[in-house]
This record gives C-alpha cells, structure tokens and sequence, in this order.
C-alpha cells in the first residue's frame, strides 16, 4: 500500500498517516472466538474495538465518574492494533496470552512506526499505558475489554463457553481481574455468570480437573 | 434481549444500559457498500466507526489543533447507530440520502430510548450535534466521516466506484462537503480523487450525462 500511497500529491507525514489508517484497517479482518448476535459470524476486532469504546462511552457515566473518558475511547480504539500482525489470542487460551506478549510489542513498534515518529511514539505510548494498566484509564479500559466478551458470551447462550468447555470456576477466575481493574464493574461481572451458571451456560467442573478446562 | 437482561441481579439503570449495548451490537450486522481491503467482503459499519475514530485520532492532532478530540471519538463512534434499525444508505444514492433523515431520526430515538432518560438525551443530542454539523467537533467529524470511504475505495482499486457507475464530476460534487465541513482536509480528498481520476478509477462522465451518473 506504501507504493500507492506515495504518487499521492499531500506532504510526506500526511502521507505516512494515511499508509498508516490502510494497515490498519486490515484489523477488520482479524477474528474472535465470540459469533455476532445473529451468529452469523465471528466478531472482528475492529467490531470489537468500536463496542468497547460504545460500552465505556455508555457505563463510564456511572461506573468511572472521575475518569477521562476521551483518553480511554482513544486507548480502546488502539488496543487491538497489533493484532494487524500478531493476530488474536483469546482470553481463555491462558498459557498462549503469555507467550504472545514480545509478538504484540513487536507488532506496535512496526504499525505505529509507519507514523511520524512523534505521533507514532504518542500512539505506541498510549498502546503501552493500556497493557501497564497502572493509570485509572488504562484500568478502566481494561475492565471494559474483559466485560464486553464476557456480556456477548452470555447473551448468545454461551455458545463461544461451550466450544472451549469453559467452566464457571475458569470464568471467574478470567473475571477476576475485572475487580482488580475496576472494582465498580464486578458486581456486573459477578451478575452475568452467575446468571449464565444458573442458566447451565458455565457448568461447575467435575472434582479434578477444576481450575483446568480448556480447548482440550 | 430485555428478557434476558430483567433476569440479571444488577440496578434498573445499570440493565438499560446493556440492553442499548446489545442491541447496539447489531451494528456489526449493517453492511455498507465497501468492501475490505482484502476483497473478502463488504465493511459492516462498527467497523466503519470504528476505523473513522482511528481517523479522527490520527489526523486530528495535525488537521485540527484546537478541537476536542474526545467529543470528536465519542460523536463519530454513535453516529451509525441509528441504522440498527434504519440500514445504512450508500453516499451515492443522493435521492435515498434525503428520504431516509426521518427515518435514522425515530431510529435514533427509539435506540437511545433504551438508555435511563438523562443518558439516552445526552446521546440523542451527541448524534443531532454530528448531524447538525455546526459545532467545531461535528464538523471535522463529518469531513472524516467522508473522507475514510474516498480513502478505501481509492486502495481498493475504485471497486465500488465500479459497481455503482460513479464518475470523477459525481465525486468531485460529493466530496465538496469536505471542503464544507472541514477545509484542511480538503487538499487531502483532492489528492486521492485526482489520483484515482488518472489511474481511471474515476472516468469522466460522457457529454449529457454530466452530473448525473448513479447506480442505473
């Protein structure tokens, strides 16, 4: 796309920009395990990034009155952008999340350093405060990205649960985290698998392998 | 889903609120008129929104110094909503274009109508504000939101362009909104409109059809 984009008669770093917003764009074409609504389909990342921002944008009133809530719509939009290259490790294939880390870095630095250098390294920051999830933002929007999944999951009759054999003891030690990010969202975490449990969506596992489902 | 979503053990607010994120979710189901940049199908317009805020993000700093870019992410990430229930309407279809505005308005009020009152009038006014495109932020909002098909259907080799008979005087007319809403952007739609004009993506129309080509 680099080569196209350059016969264009705009200046150098407009240039970059828009080889830029080409490639990634492609994170339309990256898949997650979760079907759409109508299941008709996978959603894509692109489709999540714009939910989560919809989801921060709908609960952020209530739930993170104190935050900036533009900083974290930017930080969701950006935070999938290394799968462009690195594509997506679900959240319950716990051992490959680890082992993806050095990927994902790898794959920021190359898309976020088709920018300027300044925009990229701003972008690649912002990138970073997401995965560090020290400052309230980042901590916020990492709450939102573990919720949104799992808000899917129960209202498609677990459907995404079911082929990974995911059991309610798995779920909520994933969830877990919702409550160190963002204690204010756990009651709505702890809410929709409880609910999806008494619904048998999430079954209890069986004595020994507690704690050990998965694609197995 | 409001079915579902009464079973669940959290506030009445905190319920309508993830009842307007379900059903908001159906936007990964409207199709639009371009396809991916890797052919395999059409754009769903959450991922429209989603690559639009990227946009925004990436060329706001340089493009638009002085407007709020947050209020810009959270206009352009809710300005699709409304075709959850009134489908989306290609920019090439100018006469379809002017029908469906009452249309996308009740749509609108009935979306945001799941919401508890006060929120679901803040994000009413949020979509009325981009449609109304006499703020600062709606404005630039509005040139992006022109601007991000012109730049995929330039990548794409002009395919729905193609499809659609489009001529280079009908998107020269289209794309004078930019100039409109936002004129730092305009040089930009300029350039990719000549560019595509001279690879032949954009014929010029013959003689009496001037102006008027269309999907016919």
């Amino acid at each position: 796309m680099a080569d196209l984009v350059d016969a264009l008669a705009v200046s150098a770093p407009h240039r970059q920009r828009l080889d830029f917003l080409l490639a990634a764009h492609d994170l339309t074409a990256v898949l997650r395990v979760n079907r759409l609504l109508n299941g008709s389909r996978c959603e894509t990342s692109a489709e999540h990034s714009w939910h989560l921002a919809l989801a921060a944008l709908t609960l952020g009133p209530e739930v993170a009155p104190g935050v900036d809530l533009g900083r974290v719509l930017a930080m969701l939009i950006v935070h999938d952008l290394p799968e462009v290259y690195a594509g997506d490790v679900p959240i319950h294939d716990e051992q490959a999340r680890l082992a993806i880390a050095a990927v994902e870095e790898e794959a920021a630095v190359r898309l976020f350093g088709k920018l300027p250098a300044e925009q990229g390294n701003q972008l690649l920051a912002l990138w970073h405060e997401f995965e560090a999830a020290r400052t309230d933002e980042a901590r916020f929007a990492r709450a939102i990205d573990r919720i949104q999944p799992l808000l899917l999951h129960w209202a498609s009759d677990g459907a995404a649960w079911a082929e990974r054999r995911v059991t309610v003891e798995q779920e909520r030690r994933i969830m877990s985290a919702v409550d160190t990010f963002w204690p204010a969202l756990a009651p709505t975490a702890a809410a929709l698998i409880d609910d999806a449990h008494r619904r048998g969506l999430l079954p209890a596992s069986a004595g020994a392998d507690a704690g050990q489902a998965g694609p197995h």
